[in-house]
C-alpha cells in the first residue's frame, strides 16, 4: 500500500502462521486497527515496538460462553482480556429470561462499547422447560434479534431429542438461523452415535458435549464442529485430547471451550489460554492448537476474513507470548491497541445501568413450607451436578437436608431431600439456578429463612443463614461489581459449603443445575420433582 | 430419525472422511437429496446398492471456472459429470458482457434446472479495459445480481494494482461483495510478495495464479485462500504441489482448479479430477488432496453444511471409485441421484434458447484494413498466451502474420505483426477473444477476408480461409452443440494451426489472451497496440 504509514509496527517478531501452519520470522504493520503488512520488511510506523524472542499470536476466540458466573458481561472482561481472549461468543439465556426480546436488544446496544468484541448466541428455547415458554420463544420473538449483526447464530440446543425426532418446530427454528447464514449451536449429551446422526441431519453444526475421546470422534466424523471443553465443572482436555494425540484426526473442525467456568478458574487458571495451557500439556502441537483457539472458529463462524490470524486487513487483536506452553501473554492487543500488559488490563471499563436495562429481578419469600409432614423425594448427589432418586421419605437421613424451589413470586413451591451435597449445611439461599426462582436448603429452618430473606431483600444473590451473603441483582444471576470481587465471593461460598461437608468441585454448578431439566437423573422443577430420564414427574409440587 | 425409510442405501464403503481426515468403512443413507446416515448400522431403504471393494467420496467442486471454451454451460456438463465434479463456481464475464445485467439474470433463471450445481461469481469489472466499461460494470447494476442466491461472489480481479493502490472504487466493490457475505476472487499473477500484502488488506479472498512454489507460500501465508492450478494452458500441479509436499503447509486453505480447461484437455484428462490426479502423482496424500477438492472450497464459500463431505444433513453428491489415485468414479450421484455411469452421463441434456436470451452477437466485416502502408507494431509471441513487443515496420519478416483486431461495428481496427504464432497462416478470423471484436490473423489478403466473412456469416465464430469454420453463435464465444462437437472442433483447429506453423499448446487461449490488457506483453486492444506493463498504447488504432 503506497504511501501508508503505520500506527504500530511490531519488529522482529516470530509469527504464528495460522495459515499455513508455520512459525515465521517477520514484522507486522499495524493501521487503523488492522493488519496491513506482515513480512521482512519494515513499512514507516508512528511507533516501533520490539519484540525479539517473543511469539506474535492472533488473539484467542471462545466460540461458547456463558457470561454469568456471578460475573457479568462487562466484569467478565477484567476476567479474560489479560490471558488474551479478545472474541467471545455469549449465550444470551439468562438475559433474555430476565429483560426479554426488547430488553436483551436494548442491552446489546448499551455493551456495544465495550473493549472486547462480543458477538451473541440467542436460545431457541429455555434451558428448563416452564409454562409459558413457547410464548417467550415464539420465534417472531426471536427473529429480530438472530438478524442483529452481533448475533452470530442460536446458542446450544440443550434439547437435543427434538432434533432427532425431526420435531417441525425445531426444524424450522434451525432453517430459519441457516437462512440468515448463521450458526447452529448443540449440545449432544450422551448422545449414542446412531442418534447423532439425526443431530447432523437436523442441521445442529457443532457440539462442544464430548466428554470422551470417542465422542469427540463422533461428532467430528459426523460432520459435527467439535468443541474441546475445559470448564472448571469439566476439565476434560487431557481425555479429548487423545483424539488428536492418538487418533491423529484432523483438528480444523476442532475448537476449545471454557464454557463458562466459574471466577476462580479464571482469576487462577484463565479462560481460553488455559485450555491452549491443557493442549499443550497433553501432546497436542503448539501450533495445531493455536489454530483451535483462533482461526478455527473464526472460519466456523464465517469471520474469517476479519479474524483469526495475522494477515493483511484482519483485525489487529494479538497476543505477545514469551512461549508456546504456558500462553501467558505480556501483552494482548485489541484492533492495534493494548488492553491487557503483564497480566492486567489496561483500560478504564465502563459502567453500565443494569436496572435501567430491566435486569433487576424480584423475589418473595414468604410462607417457605419448610415443614414435612409426608415423604417427598430423595435426590442423591453422585457429583457436582449429577443426581440419582433415592426415593420417598417423609424423615431426613443423615446425609440429607431439606431443598426447596419457591416461585418466585410465592405461589408454589417443589421440595425434596438433598442427599450427600452438604449434610451440615444449616440455611443455604439462592437465586443463581437455571430456573431462576428460590432455590432454599439447609437442616434448620431458622437459618434457611434467614437465607431466604436476604436473597429476597437484594434482588437476587446467594445467602448462607448466618448473614454471609452476595448480592446478585443481575437476573438474580450476576454481581455488579469488580472481577475481583466475583472471585472472593466464590471462594467465601465455596469455604461455607466445603464446612457443611460439600464434597465436588463446583458448588456454583451444583447449584445452578439443580434445576436443570436436560442433565441426568432427578431435578427440581417449577411442576415439581422430575424424572428426566422418563420425562415423568416424580411428585407434583 | 426414527421411522425413515431412506430411497437408497450404499453399502460396504470405504467412505472418505473430509471431516476427521480418514478412510473409514461404513453404509450411507440417502433420502429427499440428502445423506441421512453415515455409519456401521443398515437402516432402512428401498433401493441397496453394495459397494464391496470401492470408495465413497463427495463430488468435486470446482472454485474457479469459465464455462465458455467452445462448449457452453449446458455442453459443459457433459465433459465434466463423468469425472465426478457437480458443483462448479463459473464466472460471469462473456453472458454478462453480451447479453447486460439483465440479460445474465434471465440466463440464470433458464439454467435453474440443469442437472448440476453452478454457483456463479460476477465480474466487477471487465478483463479488457473498453470504452464504456464503467457504464456497463456500475455498481448500481451489479448490486442486484450480487444479491443473487445463485452469486456466490465476484470473479477474479484481473486488475489487481487497483486494489494494491487502494483505488476507492475497487475498494467499496470488495466492500460490498463482503457485506454480503460473499467472497472476493482475485489473480494476482506475477504480484510481488510485497504487493500481495496490499491485495490482501484490500480483501482479495482467494488466488489461482500461483506459478510456482514460493508463490503458494506467498499468498497462503498472507491469508489469502490459494488455488493450485491445472489447467490445459498452465498444467501447474507438479511445481505447485511441492509447496505441499516439501514444506508441509497446511492444506485446509487450499484448493484446486483447472481453470477452464480446452475441450480436449476435459475429454482426455478430466476436470477436477484430473487436478487430483496430477495431485496425487506429485505425492500429496489422496484424502488430503480429495479435501483440497471437496470441504475446502465447501468451506471457503461459507457452504460446508450444505456440500463437500458424507455426512448426514448435506446434500447427496458423490463419487464411488475403484482407486484413490485415477479417480475414475464407476458412479456418479447428485442429490442421491446416477447422474453418470462409467464415463458417460445418464441423463438428459435441456435445449437452452440462448438465441432469446440475447447471446447472439452480430459482426461487421467490410472494409478489414489489410493493406499495410507504414510501420505498425510488431508483436511477438513467446508462449502460448506471453507476447513481447519487436519494434514497427512496414513488411512483414518471416515468421510474421498480420493480425487486425476489427471492431464489431466496422468503426476502427488494430493492427499488428504476429510474430512466432502460425507463421504460414494464409486467414483465420475468429470472435473468439476477450475484446469480443473480429480477430482476424494471417499472411493472405483474400483467405483472412474470407474467413472474416464466415465469422460474421454466423454471428460469431472462428473459420480458416480454406472453407473450414466453427460457428459460436452464443457471445461469438460458444457452440450450440453437444460437448463432443466441441473437442472435434478444437482438434481441427489444432490441426489447421499446426499445419501453419504453430508452436504452442493451446490455440484458444492464444486467440483468447491475444486482446487482454492484464497480461504480459503487448497486446490488441479497442484502442491500439498497448505495452501492458506501461500501460502506454505503442500505436493508436
Amino acid at each position: 500500500m503506497p504511501d501508508l504509514v503505520n500506527d504500530r509496527l511490531i519488529r522482529n517478531a516470530t509469527i504464528v502462521n495460522v495459515y499455513s501452519g508455520e512459525l515465521l520470522p517477520g514484522n507486522i504493520g499495524i493501521a487503523g486497527g488492522r493488519f496491513t503488512y506482515v513480512g521482512p520488511s519494515e513499512p514507516p510506523a508512528a511507533e516501533v515496538i520490539d519484540v525479539k524472542g517473543l511469539y506474535v499470536a492472533p488473539a484467542w476466540i471462545e466460540p461458547h460462553a456463558h457470561p454469568w458466573l456471578l460475573y457479568n458481561p462487562v466484569s467478565m472482561i477484567e476476567g479474560i482480556l489479560p490471558g488474551g481472549t479478545t472474541t467471545v461468543f455469549n449465550d444470551d439465556l439468562f438475559f433474555f429470561l430476565q429483560a426479554g426480546p426488547d430488553g436483551f436488544a436494548r442491552m446489546l446496544d448499551a455493551l456495544a462499547g465495550l473493549p472486547i468484541r462480543y458477538r451473541w448466541l440467542v436460545r431457541l428455547m429455555s434451558q428448563s422447560e416452564y409454562d409459558g415458554e413457547a410464548q417467550d420463544f415464539a420465534m417472531e420473538k426471536l427473529k429480530p434479534l438472530l438478524a442483529r449483526p452481533e448475533v452470530a447464530g442460536s446458542a446450544e440446543l440443550t434439547r437435543w431429542p427434538l432434533v432427532w425426532k425431526r420435531d417441525r418446530c425445531a426444524l424450522a427454528a434451525i432453517a430459519h438461523v441457516h437462512g440468515l447464514g448463521k450458526r447452529v449451536d448443540g449440545h449432544t449429551a450422551g448422545a449414542s452415535y446412531e442418534k447423532l446422526n439425526g443431530v447432523a441431519a437436523g442441521g445442529v453444526d457443532a457440539c462442544h458435549e464430548a466428554i470422551t475421546k470417542q465422542e469427540v470422534l463422533d461428532r467430528l466424523r459426523l460432520g459435527i464442529w467439535t468443541i474441546l471443553r475445559h470448564s472448571s465443572l469439566r476439565p476434560d482436555i487431557p481425555e479429548l485430547a487423545r483424539s488428536i494425540t492418538e487418533d491423529h484426526i484432523d483438528t480444523r473442525r476442532v475448537m476449545l471451550t471454557v464454557d463458562g467456568p466459574a471466577p476462580r478458574a479464571i482469576a487462577e487458571g484463565g479462560f481460553i489460554d488455559e485450555a491452549l495451557r491443557r493442549c499443550v500439556a497433553a501432546g497436542v502441537d503448539p501450533i495445531e492448537a493455536i489454530q483451535m483457539a483462533t482461526i478455527n472458529p473464526a472460519t466456523y463462524y464465517g469471520l474469517d476474513r476479519e479474524l483469526g490470524g495475522i494477515a493483511p486487513g484482519r483485525r489487529a487483536d494479538l497476543v505477545i507470548l514469551p512461549d508456546l506452553r504456558e500462553f501467558r501473554p505480556v501483552r494482548v492487543m485489541m484492533e492495534g491497541r493494548d488492553v491487557a500488559i503483564d497480566g492486567r488490563i489496561t483500560l478504564e471499563l465502563p459502567r453500565v445501568d443494569w436496572d435501567s436495562l430491566r435486569m433487576r429481578r424480584e423475589f418473595q419469600n414468604s410462607d417457605l413450607p419448610l415443614e414435612v409432614l409426608e415423604p417427598i423425594p430423595v435426590m442423591e448427589f453422585k457429583s457436582d451436578a449429577i443426581t440419582v432418586s433415592a426415593g420417598m421419605q417423609t424423615q431426613p437421613a443423615e446425609a440429607d437436608i431439606l431443598g426447596v424451589l419457591a416461585d418466585r413470586e410465592g405461589r408454589w413451591a417443589t421440595r425434596a431431600w438433598i442427599r450427600n451435597l452438604a449434610p451440615r449445611l444449616d440455611g443455604l439461599a439462592s437465586s443463581y439456578n437455571t430456573a431462576m426462582h428460590l432455590l432454599v436448603l439447609g437442616r434448620d429452618r431458622a437459618a434457611m429463612r434467614r437465607a431466604a430473606e436476604a436473597v429476597a431483600q437484594s434482588d437476587g444473590g446467594i445467602a448462607f443463614g448466618n448473614g454471609w451473603n452476595v448480592p446478585l441483582p443481575i437476573a438474580g444471576m450476576m454481581m455488579d461489581s469488580k472481577f475481583s470481587a466475583c472471585v472472593r465471593a466464590q471462594a467465601e461460598l465455596e469455604e461455607g459449603v466445603r464446612a457443611a461437608g460439600y464434597p465436588f468441585r463446583d458448588i456454583l454448578y451444583s447449584l445452578l443445575f439443580l434445576c436443570c431439566d436436560f442433565l441426568p437423573g432427578s431435578r427440581m422443577t417449577p411442576k415439581g420433582i422430575l424424572d428426566v430420564k422418563s420425562g415423568r414427574l416424580i411428585r407434583n409440587h
